[in-house]
């Protein structure tokens, strides 16, 4: 591998990124909160000297493989989410440092669990950085599956082989504008919902926070009743619209922005993706109406959390432990089947389901029709050999890295449920599970190594594993092969 | 599809199947239990006589496709579990018939979960057949994994490809000599478990009920309190060898008795199997230290419970609901593993997890050293990627059919942890689950909505899916395709 390339780029992306602590530096600053603000300062300096000397450095080649480019990646994760953590801890406010890591992992992969049991307790400038860490984090991944992964050749990206929009690198092919476009859509988005939830009555800071927490799919909220604090049907539908939103494939936007209406709409997983959340929603409507007694109310709590869950963004206007097991089973459900590919949700995507079955119906149709030539079943285009081994690789690597992380959860002797849960929400970047995990609940109360475990989750579910399981291979750090 | 052919194939294993009945019937007078005579006598000459008209039919062709194999299969193992639940029904001994049918697929399935919470009130005449059904059930699979499905083109079945022992058709070309050797072993198999049995002071009786509930790998016991009623550390021990004997791809035997020993030890699956054996046992066995006090205790108790989740029996020494959550889980984990391809055992197995394993290797192998052309990687001999294919196909299968049933016995209402173990426990052909369906409960509380849903899993899981599948496919009743 040609290290001195891989950290050169390393450096330069640590560089620019200690930039982002001057936004909540400045939030500190504004509400008097002096300690945070110093905090803020320190890290992002401390980042910026650390990242000076790789800068000058001097690759002998510019070659770029996808083994590099996975290390880059994998490394950038694992520095982001540890000098998120130093301002919490630093500053105090999240005094034990596995927390501190925890939280920031959290919010840099958008997931949204915390180990904070009392949210108000925090610093503005905090608070900010939280909800801030969820919409950089989205950027990250936004850019990643739609500009970085597809020129990989690696099929357990969908991007490049399976997205039936537009072929990121066809419409415009360097990486560069790619990530323009997308941070466009994101950004405006991103103000339409802090407009929207201004415009209920939500204060500015309040709005804001939680708008970059609905578009990274983070889930943070500043509240510590979450979402249900300002007991707003307008606002619950606002988040809820939004979320769905920020979950859909953002080159369906852009084929949107072109006016390509047509070839937007006739996009398989978008359909399969607003089809299982109404049909959840639905069921979800009618099984809790005996708690909520109207239709609308039903419906408007079922609506939120169907959208919080499959999306992985993790806000709560209900505490649902308390809601019937079979809506539970469903929220678990959705809980694996996640967002749609190229947006910033989790999960194991819309997107591979459909595969996995499109595949499973070719197989059965080819034992039923042996002699039959013709086997390509798929609508729009002829899925490749090489998609679907990835699709099911990736599926075996995922059941694999959740089993085993169950296990290591399950030394901390809590019910089977909150061990599950617990790592499903954390891997799929969900935020709550059940039960200990509930939506109402913390992630305080686990020992540091279930904590250590569950951040690790966060990370190569955030990172669809390859990245980071890189790094822990010793021979793809080897000079040459 | 030739349904002439398909029904005349039918007809006459019902007719042969009418002889089974003799057993229990005898066994019955033998107690002087009439009622349970008369009800076997009744339903064996009833399904003798049913079948009779169709064997005189001359179908058109005598040509048998895939197709036609697994449509027999199908509908046999729907024909004999119905037939087998009658005897309970007509008796009174289980007087709902939801339940008497889902006993019978439970006995078949060689599940082992049952719906009865005295088993004690049974009659011997019935205790007996219950783990009669067990012994049936596991000769009928062990035939259908190591004649039918090898020679079926589908590589969803394991053998054919991947079993690394003699290939079943070369050594005996015909399918009824190599039934033949493998009724032998497992007469053999079972007899001895009888002798050892006995010889540990348990009643005749008990021996063969026992003997049989282990060969078929399936759980019914005799009495409440299951195999902890004899409270004897020689019965555990010799059942947790015969156990783990039975979870033995039945091929290692055959080696081993035309003396290729070194084949037989060679063989990957096998040594994986008693690796996750003896892992499981002694983390589980440190685990649970402090409830039993002395190692060898713990160790008794862990490796029969071990032994019998993983083989999917299902016996009991100790109610592993009282155990710590890192032990349940472990056991939850092996209940998704369960025994080795070409065993009387069920679960995914564990040539199924070594391929999965080896293919995500090679997949990363790949990505690490792109223009590396050599890829086989296993010691043996090359997974071709039809086997991978079909193994990937099946655990898309496997976990679709685990979530559907999982939602729909939510609607229950009980607790996630039973609903989700008792679905998993009956798919994967165990018994007990955790919670409300322990190994110290059982599933009589369950609606009959979910009795039939767990009593489909039951069946889809012992038949790998497929043969059920099919059936349920209009286009496989149509005469051409």
């Amino acid at each position: 591998m040609n290290k001195t390339l891989v950290f050169r780029y390393l450096s330069k992306m640590t560089l620019a990124g200690s930039l982002i602590f001057l936004l909540p530096f400045a939030v500190s600053l504004m509400y008097g909160e002096y300690k945070a603000a110093l905090s803020f300062v320190i890290v992002g300096a401390g980042l910026a000297v650390l990242s000076l000397p790789m800068i000058f450095s001097k690759p002998k080649s510019d070659d770029m493989y996808t083994k590099e480019s996975l290390v880059i990646v994998g490394l950038l994760w694992l520095v982001f989410p540890v000098a998120g953590a130093m301002p919490f801890f630093i500053s105090g406010e999240i005094p034990h440092f596995v927390d501190a890591v925890f939280e920031s992992i959290s919010g840099f992969t958008t997931t949204g669990s915390t180990i904070l049991s009392n949210v108000e307790g925090l610093s503005h400038g905090m608070l900010f950085w939280r909800s801030f860490t969820h919409w950089i984090g989205g950027m990250g991944i936004l850019v990643l599956a739609l500009a970085v992964f597809p020129s990989s050749k690696d099929s357990m990206y969908l991007m490049r082989a399976e997205c039936p929009g537009p072929q990121v690198g066809k419409l415009v092919p360097k990486g560069k504008n790619t990530a323009v476009y997308m941070y466009s859509i994101y950004g405006a988005l991103t103000i339409l919902t802090v407009i929207l939830l201004c415009a209920g009555g939500m204060p500015l800071f309040d709005s804001v926070c939680h708008a970059m927490g609905t578009a990274g799919t983070g889930g943070f909220g500043i509240k510590n009743a979450g979402i249900a604090y300002y007991n707003s049907a307008y606002i619950d539908i606002v988040i809820t619209v939004m979320m769905m939103l920020f979950g859909v494939n953002f080159n369906i936007f852009y084929l949107l922005l072109i006016r390509r209406f047509k070839d937007a709409f006739k996009n398989l997983e978008l359909r399969v993706y607003f089809i299982i959340f109404a049909a959840a929603t639905l069921f979800i409507g009618a099984n809790i109406l005996p708690i909520y007694h109207t239709a609308g109310q039903s419906l408007r709590y079922a609506a939120f959390q169907v959208a919080s869950i499959m999306t992985t963004t993790g806000f709560a206007t209900a505490d649902f432990n308390l809601w019937p097991d079979f809506s539970q089973t469903i929220l678990v459900l959705l809980m694996f089947i996640g967002a749609s590919a190229g947006s910033t949700g989790g999960g194991f995507k819309v997107q591979r389901l459909i595969i996995v079955f499109k595949n499973t119906g070719k197989y059965i149709k080819k034992l039923l029709h042996p002699k039959s030539v013709n086997l390509v079943t798929s609508e729009d285009k002829a899925m490749d050999t090489d998609t679907v081994h990835g699709v099911h690789t990736y599926l075996g690597i995922y059941i694999f890295l959740i089993m085993v992380s169950t296990l290591l959860v399950a030394l901390d002797d809590h019910d089977f449920t909150t061990t599950f849960t617990s790592v499903t929400a954390c891997f799929n970047n969900i935020g709550p599970g059940l039960n200990k995990v509930g939506p109402m609940e913390n992630f305080a109360f686990f020992s540091d190594l279930s904590k250590i475990v569950l951040s690790l989750d966060m990370l190569l579910g955030r990172l669809e594993c390859l990245p980071l399981m890189i790094l822990a291979i010793p021979s793809a750090w080897k000079k040459k092969f």
